[in-house]
Order: C-alpha cells, then sequence, then structure tokens
C-alpha cells in the first residue's frame, strides 16, 4: 500500500477577533442588525455566532482603542493536528506561540503565529460548543437558532479578505506551502498579483490575500469578513434593513464575477470593519481543479458582473443622464 | 341621486412606438434578450409584446435614421373615450388628429395630440388581439404565452419616464386636467418640480414626466421604457442575461426609494432607447392617496434605496479601497 | 357630451372583522407572527394594519364565544359613494342600515348590509389613518412602517375568500350589479357555478364566492382571508416562520392557476379562521377583459399549479414511493 | 512527526448512468427541460453535464429495454486512490473489477463493484475535459457554460438517494468502512435505521441509503437523482417549466427537515427515473460533526419541513376543506 507523510488539515475558518472603540455600537450592528448571537460576554468582550453556528464564537468583538482585526482563528481537522501544524511552521522559519486552553473564549490549545502579510492566524481543535437557550431553538433538529430568529439572520461565516502592503504571492506561497490552502481564483496585473483567492474547504474561498493600497498605514489590513445568506435574495432583505438601520452601504448588492457570488459591503458603524454579505456563488469539488486567471482587461467582471465598480474611477459622463430623442 | 359629467378614462398605458437605426438589432434586443413576442412584422416594423399581453402590441420597433420615441399610445376604458377624450383636448386647446383605423399595427380609430413636454400621445379603444400559436402558449387558462418561454421574459409593459427641457410642471398639469393622471410622488429642488410620478391605475405611475438636462437637443426625450417582471430575483437573472449577451447595464440592480421597485437599467444596442426592468414595488388603492413629495434631501433615496446612484457625483474618495487595520 | 349616470364605486377592500374565542391568541398569530401592526385595543377588540397601510386597520379581532367573520369591509372612492350605493342597494331590494361614525374603530358613517350568501358587508369612506410611532416609521417617504419590521412581515390585504351554502351565482350577479365586481376568473361544473373570483380592482380578485359543501353547519362561510407579500421566497420565508412558532400550514406554499398567484394557506390558531400568504399573480387592465373558464378538467391546474391539491381525494399509490430499478 | 497510513477518498459524485426504454425522450427530458448540456453521443447512448461541470459527464443515458440505474460512479481525490481503494474493497471482500479507460465516456482506468445493498459503484480519477463550443460560453472565466443557456438550467450533480430491500444499516456500514462516507443524518424506526444520509464532501449528503418497500421488485432502486439549482425561487421557476413542458412533479416544491433544503421531484417521462431539483441547505465543515437523528416522532418534519408529505396517508378529513362560520 502507497504510504505518504502525515498531513495536518485546517478543516474550516474559525472566527475573527475584532477590536473596536465602540464596543456597544458594534454589537448592536454584529448582534441586532446583523442577527447574530450571543454566547458569551465579559465588560470588554463579546463572542458571536451566527444560525447554523454550533461553536462558541465566530465572531469577537474585543473593546480597544481603535479599529483592528486581532487575529484570524482556523478549526483543525484533528486533535494531533495542532503539534503537526506547530513542526511545519516551524520547520518553514514561522515563529509560533502555543497558547494554553483559554476558558473565557471556550478555544483549547492554539497555535498563534504571523502571516509574511502581518496578519495573525490562530489554530485551534477543541473548542466548546454551547447549547443554545430552548427559547431560541429551531424545530428543525439539524440547526442550532430557530429560522428567522432576528435581524438579517445571518447563516455561518463565510471567509475573510486581507490586504497587505506585502507581496501577495509571498503570503500566497506561505498559506499553501504551510496551511494547505489552495488558489481558486487569483487576478494578476502587469506588476505581478494582485490577490488570491484560496481555500482548504469547496467554498471559492475561505481566504483572499490582496495587494494594499501603498497608502495604507499598516502593513496588514482587513478589507472584510464575510457572513453567508442562503439566498440572493436574502441579500437584498439585507440591504432594505441596513437601510431602514440608518447604515448605509460601501457598495451592493451586486454580483462578483470572482466567485460568483451576490455581495454587499457594509461597514460596521461601531468600528469601521467591513463585512461581506454574501450569496450563491459555486463550490468546487474538482481534485484538479485548475485556478482561474482574471488580468486586467476582465477586472471589472471579476469584481462586479453587472457593473459598475466602485474600484473603477467614473468618467465625466453620467451614463444614466442619456437620454433618446422624443 | 347625484349626477356628474362623463368622465372619459385612460384604462392602461398601450405601448411605446420606438424608431431605430438598426432595426435588426433592436429586434434581437427586445425579442431574444428581453423576451418579447412578435405578432406581426413588415420590411421596416416589428410588432412585439410580452407573456401576459393580449393586444396586439405594446412595442413597435420602426427602422429609422435615428433613435426617436415616436408616441406612446394608451387604452382608454370604453369606446366612447375617444370622442370624450377629443372634446376634452380640443376644449382646452390642445391639436388633436383623428387617425383612421390601422390595420397593420391592429389599433382601431385613435386621437393624436402632443403634451406641452413635446412628447406624441395616442388613444385608442379597439385593438386586435391576435392569438397564441399554439406551441407558443401556456398551460394555464389565463396567460397567453408560455412561462419563460425565451430570454428574460417580460411580463408586460409597466411604464414609460419622459423627460423634458419644458417645464415639466406644465405637463404634470395637463397630464392631470386632460387625461386625468394623478400624480402619486413627486420630487422637488427649490427651483421647482424635478419629476413627478403618475398614474391612472393602481401603480406608482403609468408615466413620469421629470426635467430633462438643458444640455438635451430636443426638448422631448424618453428616459426610459419599463417592462415588469414578478420578482426581485427575476430582475437579478435579468442582469445574468444581458451581460451573458455582452450588454452592459446602465444601472442596477438596485431599488428605488420611490416606487419602491426593483430596478435594472440597459440600453437597447440597436437605438441606444432606454429600459428599465422592473419588479416589485407597492400598489395605490387608497382613493385619497397624498401624493409623497422628496426633496434635495431626499434625492439620493428617492433614486436608489440601498446606493450609490449615478446621479449623484462621485467624491474622490473610493469606498471600497478602505480598510481597517490587521 | 355623452352623459352617464353617476356610478357610485368601491376603492378596495377595507378590512375583516372576526371573532375569535382566544383573542390572545389570535393577536399573537396576527400580530407577532404574521407582523401586522396593532393601531388600537380595547379589552375586548384590537385594531391591526399592515406594513403599507395607513388606514386605522385592515383587521379586527373581536373576543366573542366563537370564530366568526363578522363582516367585511370596503372602502368607497368618494364621500358621496355612500350615499350612491345606499340608493341602488335600496333599489334592488337589499336592507340596508347606516352605521354612525364609530370613534373605536376609525370609521364614518357606514352602510351594512347582507350579500345573498349570507355575507354581512359595509362600506365606508371616512377613515381614520393614525400615524405610525417614531420608532417604528420606515426611512421611505412612502412606507409607513419599517421594512421587516417582524414576523412575517405582511404588506397589505389581499382579498377575501367567501363560501355559501347558496348558489353562489346569485351573489356573483349581485356583487356585480350592486357593487361593480367584475368577474375575472371563473370555474364550472356540470351542476353550475362553483366559484368566482372577482374585482373592483386591477386585482385578479378583491373577493372570491365559491360553493361550500353541504355539510357546513351555517350557509355564510369563511374560507380565508388573504394578505400580501411582494415576493415568492417570501411567502417561503413565511413557512418557516409558521412551522418554527408551532403552526402547521393547510397547504402550500404552492402556486395557483387561477390568479398564478404564490400561497400559502393556514388557519390562525387561536380562532381557526384561515389566512392565505400570497404574492406574485398578475394584475387585470384590459378594460375588455374576458372572464376566463375553468372547468372539471381543470380543476387541479386551477387550484395548484404545481399539484396535488388537498380538494382531490388521493388515490391509494403514493407517487412518492416509487422507485426504478437499480 | 506523526505518521498515519494512506487514506484514498473520494473527491465527488462523478456520474449517474442510466437505462432507458425511451432514450429520445430522456434526453429530451434532462437536456431541453433539465437544460444539462450533450458532450457527446452515440446510437444508444446520450453524455451530458450540467452548467458548472467540467468533466464529461454527470449523467449517461443509454437505450435498455427497461429503466434501470446501471452505476454510479464517483471520482477519486488522487491518481493512486484508485489502486488504494482497489487494496481496501479488496481486503474486505468486495469483488473488484479493474475497467480499462474506455474512450468512449472519456473515464480512464475505474473500479467497478458491488455494494451490499446491490448497487453498483465505479472508481475513477482520470477523465476528459471537452471545452465547451464557442457560442456556448459564459462571459464568466470560472462558468463553463452561458447563464441560463436553456430550460431550468441546473447547476452541478449534488447527490444520489438509493434504495434497497436489504438491511440499509449494513450499506452504511460498508459505505463508511471502504469509502470513508461520514454519516451526516439519518432516520431510525424502532425496527433499526431507515435511512441514513452520508457525505465526503461538506454535502450534508453525496448518497443516502434508505429502506425501500419490501414490494420493490429488485432489491437495488433508485429513488432519486439530485441536481442544484443555486436559489429557492429557481426551484419554484423549475416547476412552472416542468408544468408547461406537460410533466407533473410527484412532489414540491417544498422544503426537507433533513438537509433543510428546497427539494422538487419529478420523473423523467423518458424512463421513469427519478429528479430531484435541489436548492439551498447547508454545508457541513465542523470536523466532529454529531450525525443528526431523526426518530418516528420528527419523521414528517424530516421529510417536508412546511408538510404534508405524500408519504403519511392522508386522514379522511381534507384541512383545506374546513371554513369558519360568516
Amino acid at each position: 500500500m502507497t504510504d505518504f507523510r502525515y498531513h495536518p488539515e485546517i478543516a474550516k475558518l474559525g472566527a475573527a477577533h475584532l477590536f473596536t472603540p465602540d464596543l456597544e455600537k458594534s454589537v448592536w450592528f454584529f448582534h441586532d442588525i446583523l442577527g447574530m448571537h450571543i454566547t458569551a460576554r465579559t465588560d470588554t468582550k463579546v463572542y458571536l455566532r451566527a444560525a447554523m453556528e454550533r461553536e462558541h464564537h465566530s465572531l469577537v468583538l474585543e473593546a480597544g482603542d481603535r479599529a483592528r482585526l486581532d487575529h484570524v482563528s482556523w478549526r483543525v481537522r484533528r486533535p494531533e493536528d495542532i503539534e503537526g501544524f506547530n513542526e511545519i511552521l516551524t520547520a518553514n522559519g514561522t515563529d509560533v506561540t502555543v497558547q494554553a486552553p483559554d476558558a473565557e473564549d471556550g478555544i483549547g490549545e492554539s497555535l498563534r503565529f504571523q502571516a509574511p502579510s502581518g496578519h495573525n492566524f490562530r489554530l485551534y481543535y477543541d473548542v466548546e460548543k454551547p447549547d443554545v437557550a430552548e427559547e431560541d431553538r429551531s424545530v428543525l433538529l439539524n440547526q442550532p437558532y430557530r429560522s428567522w430568529h432576528h435581524g438579517i439572520g445571518v447563516r455561518r461565516i463565510d471567509h475573510v479578505n486581507l490586504h497587505t502592503t506585502r507581496d501577495p504571492a509571498v503570503t500566497r506561497d506561505w498559506l499553501s506551502d504551510n496551511l494547505d490552502f489552495k488558489v481558486r481564483e487569483y487576478a494578476m496585473s502587469p506588476a505581478g498579483l494582485i490577490g488570491a483567492w484560496m481555500s482548504v474547504t469547496p467554498l471559492v474561498h475561505d481566504v483572499a490575500i490582496m495587494n494594499a493600497g501603498p497608502e495604507d498605514p499598516t502593513p496588514a489590513r482587513l478589507h472584510h469578513l464575510a457572513f453567508w445568506l442562503d439566498n440572493a435574495q436574502d441579500v437584498l432583505r439585507a440591504a432594505d434593513i441596513l437601510v431602514e438601520a440608518g447604515i448605509k452601504p460601501d457598495q451592493g448588492p451586486g454580483k462578483h464575477g470572482v466567485s460568483q457570488a451576490m455581495f454587499l459591503y457594509v461597514r460596521d458603524p461601531g468600528s469601521g470593519h467591513r463585512v461581506e454579505i454574501f450569496s450563491n456563488g459555486y463550490l468546487i469539488f474538482d481534485p484538479d481543479w485548475e485556478p482561474v486567471e482574471w488580468t486586467m482587461k476582465d477586472v471589472m467582471m471579476a469584481l462586479t458582473m453587472w457593473g459598475p465598480s466602485d474600484y473603477i474611477p467614473h468618467t465625466d459622463e453620467h451614463v444614466m443622464n442619456i437620454t433618446t430623442e422624443a
């Protein structure tokens, strides 16, 4: 029988840990408006999860002096993968800190390290799964929280989009070599890689690593954290809910070329961290998936299939002012 | 018993008659892409109707040297309303031409006249209702054409949006005094009326009369002709179909504040005439409806509830470039 | 000028007044679950309206010893139509009671009378339009309540479906002769009219009058009261919400042939009165609409386009048990 | 470093190979109506794939004397997994045939064997990926076929539901022990396992193995083959298309408790093989997923969240005949 070396694996995106200068407002946004559920809280931290999530949290909001993504956490496939990844990362030159279990956040032993992009990652296996209060439960045996419990009702965390002033290609390779992320789609300019959408799951991306603009004040940036809704029309409803709550979206609803997903971008009024409300798209099951390349001539389609894109400078011509003779 | 003078009534928007410099391409757009059905054609004219329409046509495409809306036709409620409206219009100083029945377009005797805005209108009652070929029929007894027959599959004509370099308030009053259109919503600037959305049906508007920009080369302009789809998500599907056909929308999918409708604007590649693909919104049954006023401070919401609007000049700040520290 | 006798008109369906043996539970159903808004209440009566409704109420729930539809109210087009209809009804032999304005229900002077079917009707013009509390208002200037305020979020009342053990054809004619309802679609059996869908608005029906089964204990029955949602998918969301609340629908989601509308039927747990949650369908603007006839061979399609229908006795064969050889 | 024995893996459901007594009609159903695309054909076989599929086929229709599922094929993760699975299956007592590459169906070397249930399985790695003809291509670089190309437009194969007169628990264990399928949800009766929904992907199931009724003429049965659509509303559109084509669904649209997916069941008129048109649902990324158990008291919810289910014998009471007094 063929015999391969052991391969630790990441199973899924776990959570994002965000610092916010206005905890109360961010809790209002993520809990009341996005519809997440609070599992635990202290004076300075609030732990939240979405309707289909069993783990302790997929989002941590922590009071801080400024908005900052502290780290992104990922759940590994087997308990022994913690040690497995520690070996690989260390052997490849990444400084890894082993963090003891944290009763407060429900996470067991974890690894903390930094990607070349400057972003902090954390790997864990053991995690608490708090029960759902009876009054919040779904009648469905396979669903933790009641359908349409409150707010937009995001179903689960989907992906995280990270920007870096450093070469994204370096982080792309590091993600691949160390954590076994596979490039699914990527965008190239004559100057090099603009961004890569990568995953360990069949989602088109669990993480995207993109080129930040040179004006960004720190090398590692969060562009957005995405949450999933089941239907395109749920994204339209989300837009209504945001606007009714006095929150103006950044862009959307629209449809990306990359991932083919419905999107709606909005920044948390409490912190300015951006969220993407996300649906549709497609799954990648092909074991020999050929990464899809988008070049500058496709960039408009890559960003917004139905256009236009805020990334593309508007011309002086306001197309909606065009009329025909009558 | 109270006794009132006879009131002729318009029952519905009938059709738009468009000249196009590229008839073949416009037919491809309206028939193949929007999914309308051809009921009759000559070398220079093509008559089309939508899935739920029984009348001879809701759209005429005619070959011409340039793009031009020739006229908008309206069906009156009773045969005697033709004479009724002739009396009212003439008494109020509008020149009316009586046009004999036209076998080619299936329309009986009709009135032709011009609104103060410069737009040509036509009123008719008698109209042919060609059968649907058996292979195109729906199994539903109340639906002419088969569901999802081809293309986007627009269901019916909805409204027409007319721009004028002349004072829209004059035409608003003329539409009200002569044809009994009621203002449902309107937008005001300090300089006066920007536009009025008016209807004789419970739709929020059958016709809108808006202020054109002073740069428009002729006084009477067509901003768009709208066709209806049943669901917001059908508008998203329409966007896919347009982009797959190589046609870039002008704006949308989005949601208007005025009318609350889902919209998608796209110009016919053959003529440049703009079409609005339209869904949702609301109906007005209240007999004492108070027209809704939108002022400059609401104009963004009026145009696009979820924003942004191409009408609003973009600032230098590209909001989608904002990221937070990680 | 042609001169016609004055014609009073009904503008819209106003409200249904329902007695319920469990007011608290019915309020929970109509307010919490369907998402209606309470405008006024006493110990024994609760007044509710939907998200897009400005009038005092479209539903009255009153505590009673048993479930009973007390009456259906309709708003007339002009104040003088109250007197106009009184004259017509009285001249045609219907006993009409003039009811003085009722401060409690916000309705001005009204007429009360009974249809041949045994159903009580009420006509009014004057009606209060209570303001919406600031915290409940929409940001949209043309929408009273905030989008997706709570529960299913029904948008407006749509129609009422009445059964009678008496000949529905008699009531059909009476509705036409007295109140100017027009038949839009109807179903025939060899024994005669099964039901007629009639309207004064462009909706396919504001009222349906149907043949009750001979076993019904009283001649006049309420089959259902319908409320509108904008999209077919909103009806699917409604089904989720009902089931999560422990309420089992009677039938649906499905699609009717008659009206082409998406439907979901559910009975109020407090009273057993049935509600139809309703979307899509089509509008009738043709002034010379030919009523659509459905006969016994089409009855399945008429009721549920996608089938099956609970009205059609199931055969012994359970079609979902059929499998093919592997 | 930890060292584990090599584990061959199945990457995805590949295809179903169906015999049909009416090839032409089945091709009409799967191609014209479901919207699949033909990649190759001979006098007796037609190969089809869906809009997002790159492999040679996800469905083979072959002319035969009767309807029969010939086999289900699965793609393995690595080329060496063919040998890997051969070893495991053989060691565990399953007869395995190695089939040489088949130029006609585009499949490389494959394994053929039978599950204890009597169903034939096939494993492969190498597979041709025919280009899409230019006129059929999407403008999207990550999508093979044009969006909404024709018909219902199914996006990809989703799962297969197999019935057996033999003990499904035996096959459940065999699928787990040999092919590493994991139970995600299962249904139990006092007599034992009714069915298990199992997957190797994050889909709730790639395969279901269920208890057939004792009256089934052969031990191995196909209950249905499922294809995916992106939105619940696309399933409603599919229902319209089927009924317009004269095809009556077996059940649905509806929503399952198990998997939470939107469903619509319909049998191919050419063969009687059943297809499930499928959307929504949820994905399982948790590495320590606890299989969800449904018992007899939940069986209604398991099958159809919104009920009713054709599996549940109807009582004499026709709930839709209930009316309330008026």
